[in-house]
């Protein structure tokens, strides 16, 4: 084992897992940020973890309404993941300039997206500054799945694809 | 979209990425757990975040010491890597039983697991209780890669495997 900066050594992460999350303004605007930093956190309750900058436009979202959807987006959303990553809903609607189709959520107002391997409705339950992001943490109120055989998509270092049926 | 249980809905998620954590007792003995969920959580300064359930001996552990080294474990880890997820460090020296080899942290008492693809010194910074697990976070304090090229291992739904070159 050798030293290395934290930069060089995270680039032995990938593939990493990247998912969509929606929130909702007061006004009952959506939007959708792309995020690699996710993960489960609860097994009793059901319970999801995301990690926000704190200048992002979703991490004001989530301290007006404390709700969202975390959703594994499919290889064939791929350039809405790349365009969700690198935009601000402050200046755009994400979901009119990507195409992604919101589907009525169950038990929260921010919406579903159409055609999501599976999504994750969540309340938040608690927050926690960790440097320069948030992690809410959310209760999972009801999951869906695609009624499609769909294949989620990872990030390979700033390209994305699917993974292959691999044998193991 | 279709609403299922949260279960179904997380059988969705594979290939799961998947982590060795080092941590130790007061009396210098170190342990190695298997986790699926751990998450980057801040960029300035770099921080982790693990999420560990309360029954588990690294949860004690991270109480006494609060210290850590993530690693990410290569496709020759396989079988420590499943040895480490089924069994408890109370009962038995998991480095001995599985032959994983320490290599001495730079900044903190647990050890880095050799022949790792990666592996990141950790000191904690804050806990978060989220029903049956707690969120560790932990500040990098610096960062080792191996001299080989080795392929880090995922989880395929209870079956592991590296994720090999693929064209995106």
């Amino acid at each position: 084992m050798i030293e290395t900066s934290v930069e060089k050594a995270f680039l032995k992460k990938y593939p990493e897992q990247v998912v969509l999350v929606t929130t909702i303004s007061k006004t009952g605007n959506p939007n959708i940020i792309t995020l690699g930093w996710s993960m489960q956190t609860s097994f009793d309750p059901p319970m999801l973890a995301i990690s926000i900058g704190h200048t992002r436009y979703s991490h004001f979202l989530l301290n007006e309404i404390p709700e969202f959807v975390l959703c594994f987006p499919s290889e064939q959303q791929k350039e809405a993941v790349i365009y969700c990553g690198t935009h601000s809903g402050r200046q755009t609607d994400k979901f009119k300039e990507t195409g992604l189709v919101q589907v009525k959520s169950r038990y929260v107002k921010p919406p579903v997206i159409s055609e999501s391997v599976a999504a994750f409705e969540c309340k938040i339950v608690s927050k926690l500054k960790t440097g320069d992001h948030t992690i809410f943490t959310g209760e999972i109120l009801v999951a869906w799945i695609s009624e499609k055989n769909l294949r989620r998509l990872y990030n390979f270092g700033g390209s994305f694809s699917s993974i292959p049926d691999i044998k193991t």
